[in-house]
């Protein structure tokens, strides 16, 4: 496979990076909460790292290759092997920014088709390989870990096209490993979206959204990926696991929605049924100032109560607010002014004010009676002040912008780490505060004081998401500790206060440790049972649902 | 426990019955389709059957009953024997009818709590007694089928209160004991309502509806009921296994879609976390007569795909147009002779009109916009002809009430049953024409030429499903292989052309032989699989999920 341009000890296409220059406003923000900032620390010149030759025998690649469909479709170069080693959580790219790659894949293979995908894993079987499958490696939890043995990285990357389109079903059919720009690019060939952008959307894809069952920032119209998913089609150890297109079944436990889910663990997802949407006529994204977290909770369930069908209802706290604001282009423009003299003179000072996005998509009238209700009740209702489309809009064009600024601010050796979980609406302000204190408190004890953001980033019916933010100066001789002592109290705090586990990134090898106090010990067994009954030798993605609460290597 | 008001070798309250005077143009309907009707079939008296005694020894129903909550937790009458023996199938029908028991139960427990059932469980484990746990009784696949051996029936009915009501997460926690009518009447005290409506809906219960994947008739609005779960909880015999209440997640394998649909094998759900409604201001059902069956499923779709949100969109093909119009009062109503006079002016002969309710619930302004709306592509894109709203009333007043007519044709002998499926809109044709002709081809082989029915009883975005009913005399000297030779072609057509095993009824014991075929050998051992974890000794009903293509015992 042809290198692909982007970053290996980072997030995206080498063309973009996230400017500090442009954003002069944003190191005095953060400076002045975190203290000083480390000098340059740099990745490591990807020629100085040496990894140790690949393990498999000559045979044994030839093999594969034949089995994947040609050589081209086999690698074993340092490369290719570097970029296949890690996802892109915290842990990983600092791992990847050292050069430090304990376990990295003996080869990659990029099946084209799924009899190809069905081949490997026999010849996996055959030799007790273990397999790590790989869509577009964006995962932020551990989904993309190694075992300590010689094992296979399986690249989906081959399998990426829209395989038909049903136009009376309104569905599609597509492999995959295609990512979503191809998905989006192919369907809007028919006039058709998926609806599904989270901040990844760019490079992953839809194998990898529905393993680890994925959100897009328009969850709230268009559902996560698991409600969008009318069949599945696997690759697994023992054959071929398939569920027929259907709008509705009762026909026993529900498969599809156990395999969503299964983050490679139950065979390989080489194609899938989703239902799609005629892209849209117009989207309309506004920002609204609300005169606190609480407020803007109370709003933003009340307008989905109320039965608004809104895209995307997206809720900073004020830290998050002001970090926003902060990072607004450095060029004082029109849009700055107005909502600064507006600050000014309804507001007084931002201390308290928290940002609210909301987002609607659809015909033009329905759009526009949406937005105007949703407008009004938060004014009238809860004391929201509108600062119009520019700001949504701004909000809507950077929304996966926001990956390059963490490479940024790991080169200047700050700890940056993002969190998410989910609850009913009930309990959680609950849940946020005590996140947000378990944060704090860690950052504190550990001496390194930072910053917590927080959003309400996905909101339903009957609760939302947070979505949390944490930025400290880097413990320059216990990088991986610190963050470890960060986010593992987060999640005690989540899995004691009745948040999910994650809402959208999956448990992976980072969250394993707290699933079976998640889920329950029958559970836990309930899926190591499918896993024993699909791939009884343990082969497929064995770092992933299993660990301990210590930083593991 | 008292004795229920309700009929033991059929349907609902003894109090009500479907009634031929006032019916009477139903009868040479039927007549003029099926031939002669035999003359009176009753059931047997009660007190002619005779049941062997119950297997269990005094101290350990001395324990049972300790264990449920009490002596009045315990029943080993006949009557309980006899009611709690089999669900209400046609199969299950006829064999009550007969008085022929083959394996009754032993015993009934009546547990009080979640810990109760819990115990009982421990118990069962003990002492390797398979368990049948029992909602409402009303499986028509099977579902309540005991062992070739002694075993309990576990009945829900004294777990039947609503727990607590969430109201800013507009949530509730309910027993899943709670029949439709109590849980509904409890919900309606703080304002709610589920939005679950199932044909069975007075007698059947919340855990027995998440069991078996049920829908409600007003699924297109509210869900079926594994999309209106935010939690389960179920005992097993391997100790608790409960989901946390959540809008959504990324924890893996989603095991509550998983736990929903598992027919009683998985554990016995105590309690459900559910999402409510307000209830709404008004409700809107109206009769339209379409010209063909082809053109009110191109309506219906378009209807759903241009976003519009029915509660119900339900068409009738021909032949139950005709029956459903054969089935109205037999005093000529203001309404009746005004479709008369309609039909005769506008439509000519009824010969290949299909009748289509469409329901819309909410608020005033918004069911009012929809109904205009639907009516106008009704009429203006697919020429309908408005029947009004009396039509639509009527349907909806009557909406519980067709098993009631099931008894009265029982008792002349005539054979009839129901069974469904869906599938995509592309194949919503084929599977209705192919499912159709294997009924219509297996009532003539058999002799028997019938009447086959159909209507599209839910419908979705991407698909639809279809309710065959079909209708014949009943062949004296073989009823249930008569009945086995054409339940059998229907499920043969619909696993070869695409349709779901079931839209809502379930696997039950009935469906199972098709289970391989429909969900793969795979999804089959990986429902086992989970079934060892929880369950090793396979105790929970044990009949179900397993069987082969010959009529069962």
């Amino acid at each position: 496979m042809l290198p692909m341009p982007t970053r290996w000890w980072g997030w995206g296409d080498t063309a973009h990076s996230f400017s500090l220059a442009e954003h002069s406003r944003l190191w005095p923000f953060i400076s002045s909460r975190i203290g000083e900032l480390a000098t340059a620390n740099l990745p490591v010149d990807i020629n100085a790292i040496e990894l140790p030759p690949p393990r498999l025998g000559a045979a044994e690649l030839s093999e594969l290759a034949v089995l994947a469909g040609g050589e081209s479709c086999l690698a074993t170069d340092k490369e290719s092997r570097v970029r296949h080693a890690y996802g892109k959580s915290y842990q990983d790219l600092i791992r990847l920014r050292r050069g430090q790659l304990d376990s990295p894949p003996d080869a990659i293979v990029f099946p084209r088709s799924h009899e190809a995908v069905m081949g490997i894993l026999a010849l996996a079987v055959h030799r007790q390989l273990p397999i790590v499958p790989f869509g577009g490696g964006t995962s932020v939890v551990g989904g993309i870990t190694g075992p300590d043995q010689p094992y296979l990285v399986l690249s989906l990357a081959a399998l990426n096209r829209l395989i038909s389109v049903d136009s009376i079903s309104r569905t599609a059919r597509a492999q995959a490993g295609i990512s979503g720009p191809e998905l989006e690019r192919s369907l809007a060939g028919y006039g058709m979206t998926l609806g599904h952008f989270p901040q990844s959307f760019e490079y992953s894809t839809l194998g990898g959204w529905i393993a680890t069952r994925s959100a897009g920032q328009q969850s709230s119209q268009y559902g996560k990926i698991e409600d969008m998913v009318l069949a599945l089609r696997l690759a697994t150890p023992r054959g071929e696991l398939a569920t027929l297109a259907l709008p509705a079944a009762s026909d026993g436990p529900e498969l599809k929605r156990f395999l969503a889910g299964s983050e490679g663990t139950l065979g390989v997802i080489t194609e899938a049924v989703l239902r799609t949407w005629p892209i849209p006529a117009t989207r309309d994204y506004q920002g609204i100032l609300m005169p606190s977290f609480e407020a803007g909770i109370t709003c933003i369930r009340q307008l989905l109560q109320k039965g608004l069908k809104p895209a995307t209802l997206r809720l900073a706290n004020t830290a998050e607010t002001l970090a926003t604001f902060a990072m607004r282009p450095t060029e004082p423009s029109g849009v700055r002014q107005w909502v600064n003299q507006l600050a000014k003179r309804w507001l007084g000072p931002l201390n308290d004010r928290c940002l609210l996005i909301s987002g609607f998509e659809g015909t033009i009238a329905e759009v526009k009676r949406q937005k105007h209700y949703a407008l009004k009740l938060a004014k009238e209702g809860y004391g929201g002040v509108s600062l119009g489309a520019k700001v949504g809009q701004e909000w809507y064009r950077q929304r996966f912008a926001l990956p390059y600024l963490r490479d940024v601010l790991l080169d200047h050796g700050i700890m940056v780490d993002t969190l998410e979980t989910a609850t009913m609406w009930s309990n959680l302000s609950l849940l946020y505060q005590e996140v947000n204190k378990a944060l704090e408190t860690a950052l504190a004890n550990w001496g390194t004081p930072g910053l917590v953001l927080c959003h309400v980033s996905h909101a339903y019916l009957n609760g939302a998401s947070l979505y949390f933010t944490f930025i400290a100066r880097q413990d320059p001789d216990h990088v991986l500790e610190q963050w470890w002592a960060c986010k593992s109290a987060a999640l005690h705090a989540i899995v004691a206060n009745g948040g999910a586990l994650s809402h959208h990134h999956g448990v992976g090898r980072d969250h394993a440790p707290w699933l079976t106090k998640a889920i329950g010990p029958l559970g836990v067994q309930l899926i190591q049972s499918a896993r024993h009954a699909i791939d009884p030798a343990g082969l497929l993605n064995p770092q992933v649902f299993a660990g301990t609460d210590k930083l593991q290597s």
